[in-house]
């Protein structure tokens, strides 16, 4: 609800911001603070590192004219004041909600999201086409990138460094250091960043940073900024070697809550004809006492009591989540197995992993956001007779695929995948469905993958995947499991073994043709209960059906899928992944490859993007209701010959 | 033909390597050189890499005590020499044929192969993983990592180094520095290792060095190196400030051809605590004059006459290669449209974009190896205005397999692909198959994918891509076309509509049931040859055949596929790509969306990794030849029930 004494309220586009003095600029930047509070308080989000970048969000805008100048921002966790000030106030209470504003930058959204960022590290090659196309066309407007000092990690930052550095095209990226991304992040680069803020060497007069900015390399632009902020001098200094040495100007580490110099530093970056970084430092959490103290929990958190920061405590014998058995389970492996470590690309609080470096500190290691590289150190480290299990998000693997077939697959090296938030994730949206992985794992010779059906199958799932050899992947969805028992010692499962889960009443009866009341539905990991309440669905009807919970996408049940074949009923496939090419796939595969030629139905995912929203939500659009489910197949039965 | 009186046919292992003296290695060094030549002149191969590393390898396993220290090589393109010297002397010019020896390292080959490389920057995540699992059992064995400049581009190679940085294990990484990747680098790195190479700074006396040297932070290791290799100072300075500020010690850049300096580089290294990085300048083709001068061309070549190095003029009338009508295709839009950028990874030559470049430098990109930034690179340039051609191997487009998702497609980034090498390569074995490409860009919502059967119908593939908006995949295969009569003017295809090829003598005749004489095959791209072949082999069986040249794989022609499947006959698809998810799952989805039950025969690639040897033969033994097709049908045919 707009408050209509509010600054905010007459901000409708980042120009807007120019005519405002410095005691405006601050009351606006305590107004955006409260309104990311409260919005988020409701709909749950990126509290953390959106307050962090409220001044330097606020400061970027003053020193450009956009349109036409772009900014591009990196994974988009730190776009929420950009989205406040660029036309989506009014409707900012609507983010992450189905129908609503993204929680990302979106293209379809407003013209000033250039890029709908999600995955980490890409900003600066978007970027970098953007500064490409325009000086191809001659235009003289700026490009920016605003990217984390964790996307930093990513070697797709690095291999855009690469070029930028070698074209020294006009191009600014402001490096948001708030000393760690998701998690705490102790990687060597940021051991560099920290480095280049401790060292007095780097603390120095201003006399010596003018010297430095003098070299012809870096030209008039940032002597003009020397000039310009010679008040606070302690904020600039030249750190960034790694940057330098690219053949891109670094400048800072600056206060990157002083919302002046950012101003001033990046108009005077704006000036330069070649490439500069500006280092800006940051808190994540800045200005809400609970989030400043707790940042990682408050970098992506749902909803919780603005007044106190507390989340609401788990529903008494609520489920515990796919997330948490995972981490439970691989503890339990890990006392009984000490060749087990544990991987994570910078997710540890997301994978359950923080458990398990609690619990097994030498044995835990976070490569920080580099799924190749976590891939191929999984490898590695197989070679040398450990047993890697790399934890990590479906969406997030895709970043590893061409490493999980030559690193890992081909050369037969034994890792366990655990892909956690396999299916729809809620909502973030599109850019963090799982929603491929079935398929891009099917494609990988040797590749075995396991679809958990509930938490205590996935307790035996992983148990199942660690005694095997060769890659294998257990696959299963976020958010709370069944509530299922868990196991006291979990149990290996056969390779390629399905299992009932319900008989059909007509079996053995008519085996012969197909028809009404012949259905055998095949059921891929957490979809089993929704394929139940389907079959309980078509019986009330007077369709009688068969459910397997297959366990196993790769390799699948043959003998099961066989003899339902024969049994003459119309096959049904259900599994929360794109149609294409995944489980459903799989069975017509076998049975093209078998001579058999039986109705299928290929219950999943539609191939187009997902939207945000309740899980259930999606499900349902997606036709994966257990109801849409029963009516698809009850009408495909009655388009059937009968047998 | 082992010469009997050669030194090399003393060394089976590398430690054999240790007796030798001063003249004995320089000898052995021309054996090898003499011996590659011989070999790769014949088969075939990376050439020009090899003869640049033969001291460097030399002089690393004198220095080593292999096993128990280990090394990985990255790529492979350089580890001709480690097998020769690895016990595969014998089996060498087996190089890269059916049967024979790998052109890469391949952990089935033999023990001292750690990792089967293939594609580039992977090896410092192998290495890591290596070092790690060693100090989890408390040994004490080198691990060295054998890195091109080229491969340092890509940025998996800098997401282990971060992390190599941060846990300060020991390795060893040696940086073989040729100034060139595949085709001549310009990226910032390779400057920033030009510059230090140049800088006069870093060419100075011994004593500064050895002050730099006792740094606390570099130990002792460096400072016995500087009393050993004490008359060699001028090779050994302190680069690499990168390296440095990752937390790794830099030793060199060092003469890569002094053997004596390489050894001694490696066995002060292998004494340090923590990582080191020892970087090695050495010269592709060397020692051989023909490779030493044009090294692009020696980088991976065919059979070549030893003596002159000349390569054999292609036959009089043979058919331009795929990459060569694409690259002209390309240069030919180009001029009429000034939108058009050509991106490579690091691939101009094997791209045909060398040709691109010369004609529009303009607009010709070359990021490296860096196929994810390649990806998101394209997008942001296609934001902006241009219209970006990538133009990669289908194998390393896997690399970009997430950023094809999510900054391209999800954001209606209109991107042109340019799958070259789809399929079987050859003699370059499973590392460089591109058997997967259809799946996983069939898994990309809103993606088109089109397959042009012959390279007369490249250039309209290439034009109708050009013309649509949103992502386009082109893929065609490695090698010569048919011989096609190219298009004056190239024409638009209708999006996803087939043609088709050959009419079914029986068709409208017996249009219900299915028998024999009743198929329609949907052949895809360049298979449509080899389809062709089949129905007349199927034909002389008395088998009519109707053949579809299907050109998308999506979105597939639906109307063919209905009718067709209405029709009765067997339905055949055949592609030259992996079963699982292709372009015959993309038949079965359809059928079932449509709730046609038909029989369907998926001729594709088998879900197992392919050898190496030529593409004819591994067609053959993944039962597509024609002769195996018509079998397969005719067999299929007789098991279906009579209509």
């Amino acid at each position: 609800m707009p408050d209509t004494t509010r600054i905010l309220d007459t901000i409708d586009c980042p120009g807007d911001l120019k005519a405002l003095n410095e005691a405006q600029l601050k009351e606006l930047c305590a107004e955006i603070r409260a309104q990311l509070i409260a919005t988020t308080s409701v709909t749950g989000g990126h509290l953390a590192p959106n307050l962090g970048v409220v001044e330097l969000t606020v400061g970027m805008y003053r020193a450009l004219d956009c349109p036409p100048d772009m900014v591009v921002f990196d994974v988009g966790h730190q776009a929420y004041v950009h989205k406040l000030l660029t036309g989506r106030r009014d409707d900012f209470d609507t983010l992450r909600t189905y129908g609503g504003i993204s929680g990302f930058p979106k293209r379809s959204e407003s013209p000033y999201d250039l890029y709908g960022s999600g995955h980490a590290s890409d900003s600066l090659s978007i970027a970098l086409g953007y500064a490409l196309a325009r000086d191809a066309r001659g235009g003289d407007e700026a490009v920016v990138a605003v990217i984390g000092d964790g996307s930093m990690t990513g070697g797709m930052a690095w291999e855009a460094l690469n070029q930028i550095g070698q074209c020294q095209t006009r191009l600014i990226i402001i490096l948001n250091d708030n000393e760690m991304s998701i998690s705490r992040n102790e990687s060597a680069f940021e051991a560099s960043l920290g480095w280049a803020r401790m060292n007095p060497r780097y603390w120095e007069t201003r006399e010596k940073i003018q010297r430095k900015l003098s070299r012809p390399r870096v030209g008039r632009g940032l002597v003009r900024l020397g000039t310009r902020v010679k008040d606070s001098f302690k904020h600039l200094v030249v750190p960034g070697m790694i940057f330098e040495e690219l053949g891109i100007v670094s400048v800072g580490p600056l206060d990157g809550h002083d919302l002046g110099l950012v101003e001033a530093a990046v108009k005077a970056a704006r000036e330069m004809d070649g490439p500069v970084l500006i280092h800006a430092v940051t808190r994540k959490g800045k200005g809400y006492e609970p989030a400043q103290s707790n940042p990682s929990l408050f970098h992506g958190i749902g909803a919780f009591d603005p007044a106190t920061g507390k989340t609401p405590p788990r529903a008494e014998g609520a489920a515990p989540t796919y997330t948490e058995v995972f981490a439970q389970a691989l503890i339990a492996e890990a006392d009984r197995n000490p060749d087990i470590v544990a991987i994570t690309a910078a997710m540890p609080a997301g994978t359950g992993l923080d458990k398990f470096k609690q619990a097994c500190p030498e044995r835990f290691i976070d490569v920080g956001i580099a799924e190749g590289h976590a891939v191929g150190l999984a490898a590695g480290l197989a070679f040398g007779g450990r047993l890697p299990v790399l934890a990590v998000y479906s969406t997030f693997l895709q970043r590893g695929y061409d490493q999980l077939i030559g690193d890992v697959a081909l050369q037969g090296a034994h890792v366990v995948f655990a892909l956690d938030r396999a299916g729809f994730v809620g909502d973030d949206g599109p850019t963090h469905a799982g929603l491929y992985d079935l398929t891009y794992l099917r494609t990988i010779p040797t590749m075995r993958i396991l679809a958990p059906s509930d938490e205590a199958e996935l307790v035996c799932a992983l148990h199942t995947a660690l005694g095997l050899d060769g890659p294998v992947a257990v696959r299963y969805p976020r958010g709370a499991g069944t509530g299922a028992v868990l196991p006291e010692a979990p149990t290996s499962w056969e390779v390629g073994r399905a299992v009932r889960r319900r008989a059909c009443a007509c079996a053995g009866e008519r085996s012969q043709g197909s028809g009404r009341g012949q259905v055998a539905i095949l059921a891929v990991g957490h979809m089993l209960q929704r394929a139940q309440a389907a079959a309980e669905l078509l019986a009330e009807r007077g369709i009688e059906a068969s459910l397997w919970d297959m366990r196993w996408v790769k390799p699948i049940d043959e003998d099961c899928v066989r003899a339902e074949a024969r049994s003459g009923r119309l096959l049904v496939t259900i599994e929360e992944n794109t149609i294409r090419g995944g489980f459903g796939a799989a069975v017509a595969e076998f049975l093209s490859a078998e001579g058999l030629t039986v109705p299928l139905l290929q219950l999943a995912v539609p191939d187009e993007f997902s939207v945000q929203g309740p899980i259930d939500t999606l499900l349902d659009e997606a036709g994966l209701s257990p109801a849409r489910m029963a009516t698809r197949i009850a009408e495909r039965l009655t388009k059937l010959p009968q047998g």
